[in-house]
């Protein structure tokens, strides 16, 4: 157990790796900036900056740009990190869809693949073939400095394994840490996927702010929660499960044990079964994938059907209530729905917002802003590449040569 | 809104006031140490420490305490924050129920004040009460350096106000900001209950870890959650609010504009209410508080009713459907379960254990302890002054002149 004592040391266990970390992440956020900008910005002393800059600039992180104009038009060296000289490559896990992408650090998709759809017997074969296909892109591209993972959730990050992936079990077993973690010539970093998905809206939109939550309503329901600026965690790493917090304890019963999960009742296997059981709106949809019956739905509920759009609003409600939770749980400035519940559009989004009106708190319905991520469903293999670029901007050390810098 | 770019300036705005932080801080925790101790632990150079402590020396913050046994031997010099040379005030607002304690930086109870039974009618009167109160204490004890509040939550802390009071509305008027930051000669810190009794349970018991949360069941239901040693606020301070998390969207209305939420299932009131339309568990609870009437109802389980063990499981049962809540979202290594419901003892906790073993993640009910708290329910004005305690620590400059520090 993490006592008070490791909790102090390792807050603040290297203060010249933090220096770096707020340097790179200060350039990052606002672009080109001089050394006096930087330093009144972090509270470091000009002497400070000077030491720990030129460390960067030799080990290749920054560079400097020519003449910027400073205070009282004195012309000042502006500092930049180039976002396009270091590219992430972004592995997203779904349960039966896995992509792989590349990224430059401003989140900017250089390439994607598409693997063949994944079942619980040919997940070995997906790994295998993930090794493959990431080998080739780092030998392809030396520009190449990190791997990030984004996988279902509950992950517990200490052990490398998922606790639950409803539906799809089998990826249970696969090992993230030992699969992965040396496999190649950069460091991985494996993270949840919702989790992902609020570094990608944090990192790569500019909009976003530092009280963010990424709700992601698809083939699971995951939350990623960053609050001033940081993720939350938990202590094993199992926190914000929104898709495993009861909306009726007795409700349905979840693959995790509990019941009522709100996974149950607005994941995209949830609403192909009531399409499937209503046999109706999308008559064919038994033989549908559930994203393929939840894009047919969405598509009539386009088209002004009536029994589509009222399924719609259903859905929206159940988004809704989680929607509220997330307020009174978290607290955030900003909910994103992403996903692809999101792509039901605006007749979804008037529901969870008529839910969230009825049911928060009055303050916290004036202070949060609820709306549809802009990253579509595909491109969420963005919150992958995120996990690594997040990476980078903390633990500079692991990237570059920083030895003797303070 | 809060920009990426402040969340960045304000996390390390004054690293000199995050080192004074660090240093008091390891010393409180971790008792009397020599400077190659805390430069060690806090990896900042031997310069720094002694430039950096011999200004909290100076101030009167910190001591020398003579010679220490250091490694190989070697005597060193050592330094202390003594925890009773300081002395904090905590109030703590209950609905009905104001308590006014007096104790050190350390915890212990100096002095504790119970005011008259307050109403919706008499909370003026109980106000101008407080400032009497508190102005005699302060008279009378120079060692006195913060005051702490705890109030119910969800406290809006920017505003000053309770955004919601189940049951006793008239506190929502009060703004607490306005009515006591300058009112004394000390500073005033407001928090609400809930995150107070984490920070207590933080503070002053040394088992209880970093990633901690402190469930209040009494008359609301709460939480507060610290997450590697910091509290978790969100945006506007309004987040960790368990007791308005709904269990059952279709469930009892609340006056917070929510259906099913938990508080209406486990609180005093709620079991009060339980009590009197039972009719024979306690026949008299129509004329008793909702304290008085728990209370009867657990001395009767605590004899063996069968009927009264029956009910004290029912309400076990739901503030474990809180707990495994808990768990999912926030993830604590401990969940200390506390106030007026946790005096319903072990029956009450092997229904919440049972319950969490039934419903949350087999990982989680692996790696999460929880229990009831040491701190009984009348000495959850602790809670108060943890708060008075963590500023103290957290923000050294505000009660020394350490100007010229670095």
């Amino acid at each position: 157990m993490e006592t008070t004592a490791s909790v102090h040391t390792t807050t603040v266990a290297s203060l010249s790796e933090a220096n770096r970390s707020n340097i790179l992440q200060y350039l990052y956020h606002h672009g080109i900036s001089s050394r006096a900008q930087i330093a009144k910005a972090l509270g470091l002393t000009p002497a400070a900056i000077t030491k720990i800059t030129a460390r960067l600039i030799e080990a290749g992180a920054l560079e400097e740009t020519g003449d910027i104009e400073g205070r009282k038009n004195r012309r000042s060296i502006g500092l930049s990190l180039d976002a396009t000289r270091f590219h992430v490559v972004g592995v997203k896990f779904a349960r039966s869809l896995v992509q792989i992408g590349v990224f430059d650090l401003a989140g900017a998709l250089l390439g994607l693949d598409n693997l063949p759809p994944v079942t619980d017997g040919t997940i070995g074969e997906t790994i295998r073939d993930i090794h493959r296909r990431v080998n080739l892109l780092l030998d392809r591209d030396p520009r190449i400095v990190a791997i990030g993972m984004a996988v279902p959730g509950p992950y517990l990050r200490e052990v490398g394994r998922i606790a639950v992936v409803s539906g799809m079990q089998g990826w249970r077993k696969v090992n993230f840490i030992t699969e992965f973690t040396h496999a190649f010539r950069v460091p991985v970093f494996v993270e949840h996927d919702a989790r992902a998905g609020a570094l990608a809206h944090y990192l790569f939109d500019r909009e976003s702010g530092g009280d963010l939550a990424y709700y992601l309503v698809g083939e699971g329901v995951g939350l990623g929660v960053i609050d001033h600026g940081r993720l939350f965690n938990g202590a094993i790493g199992a926190a914000t499960e929104i898709g495993h917090v009861s909306i009726d304890v007795d409700g349905r019963l979840c693959d995790c044990g509990n019941r009522g999960c709100l996974e149950r009742y607005c994941s995209t296997p949830a609403i192909h079964a009531m399409l499937v059981e209503d046999g109706q709106v999308v008559p064919d949809a038994a033989a549908m994938s559930h994203t393929q019956a939840c894009r047919a739905l969405f598509a009539k509920a386009h088209d002004g059907d009536e029994r589509a759009l009222a399924m719609v609003r259903s859905v929206g409600r159940y988004v809704g209530y989680g929607c509220v939770t997330i307020m009174n749980a978290f607290n955030p400035r900003r909910v994103v729905i992403g996903d692809i519940v999101a792509e039901a559009g605006e007749p979804m989004l008037r529901e969870v917002r008529r839910t969230v009106a009825d049911r928060a708190i009055p303050e916290l319905v004036d202070s949060t802003e609820i709306l549809l991520s802009g990253l579509d469903a595909d491109a969420a293999v963005a919150g992958a590449a995120a996990v690594a670029v997040t990476q980078f901007l903390e633990r500079p050390s692991l990237f570059f040569d920083v030895s003797g810098a303070s």
